[in-house]
């Protein structure tokens, strides 16, 4: 039936779900009542039309500005600079960081055709001209690009009397050491803490 | 943000999905452009407002009547009882089965309230008045309550001169014996065929 296997094809394309779990998640919808549906796709639609990226910021916004960069509370002195949106999400839900971000939008990849002008590094520069940021935060991915994303973002602003510091490297929290890799260990050695 | 988090949520019902899934899925739905997100409600909306139940087999679809109901060249002396229309698409996506089917809606289950009435049991009784079938084919879950609502239909039919029949039991395909239950190497046991 056409509107159930559309359902099913476009469930699919979503990450990690398989034409079999799309046909599990539609035939799960097809028992629920029909404004179960219709609620799912209410919210799909309202992402749809309202969601845009904030100019300030980059982040997802409804409004004009997003909730973070008109809030007079936070601390505009602080940036917290991340490649992707869903690392607000993230630092939000767990730290107690009550300062700005500014989201890059990916990081520095040569070999896919990402450079700096593909990336809001534009919007970086405007913040260190307008002043007011006393220290930049690099909290780019602990991959190769975002190491490199980090470094590139690290040199631009030096010589411009902002602090530039980085998320600490170490163990992870609940992690065994006998699953962590050699890298991650050799910083966290470097790094290490006195205990007092 | 509002209407990030309603998303989130409403996907974090479905089964299967957690909220931590379900944000990672927001998240990439928010990379795509928003045409592709517009589809999915899309999809979502139509199959709420145009699926219902086939009045003849109870099977979804989204006419008047399903088109296996609606296929003359399907045989309509055979029906295939099914508990849940999903049943329906596995075996018309896997089977050579050319007959009709009845989707009963679910399994006996005394302890949830389920009798014959909250199943197409009166559906499947019409079909018997009207005649037409030599064969049903009892194809309910290999479960305690799906055996149950066979052995129900099964004392329903008989006198009725209706051929019933049911699923084989045995070793499924690619399975490995060290994992077959018992219940189930008995069955393959008991109905063991002749190589010829």
């Amino acid at each position: 039936m056409a509107a159930i296997d559309d359902l099913v094809l476009e469930l699919a394309k979503l990450p990690g779900i398989g034409r079999k779990t799309a046909e599990r998640l539609t035939f799960h919808l097809l028992h629920q009542p029909r404004e179960r549906i219709s609620r799912l796709a209410a919210a799909l639609s309202t992402v749809a039309e309202r969601v845009g990226a904030c100019p300030e910021c980059g982040n997802y916004c409804e409004g004009e500005r997003c909730p973070i960069c008109t809030d007079p509370r936070r601390d505009a002195g602080l940036l917290c600079l991340v490649e992707e949106p869903s690392t607000v999400a993230l630092v939000e839900r767990s730290t107690g960081y009550r300062g700005r971000y500014l989201v890059l939008g990916g990081h520095l990849s040569p070999l896919e055709g990402v450079g700096p002008d593909q990336l809001r590094i534009g919007l970086l520069k405007r913040k260190m001209v307008d002043g007011g940021v006393r220290e930049v935060i690099l909290a780019t991915n602990p991959s190769l690009e975002g190491e490199a994303t980090a470094t590139y973002v690290h040199q631009l602003l030096s010589g411009s009397g902002v602090r530039v510091s980085r998320l600490a490297r170490g163990l992870p929290v609940g992690g065994d050491l006998e699953y962590i890799d050699g890298v991650t260990l050799s910083h966290a050695m470097d790094a290490r803490q006195e205990v007092s």
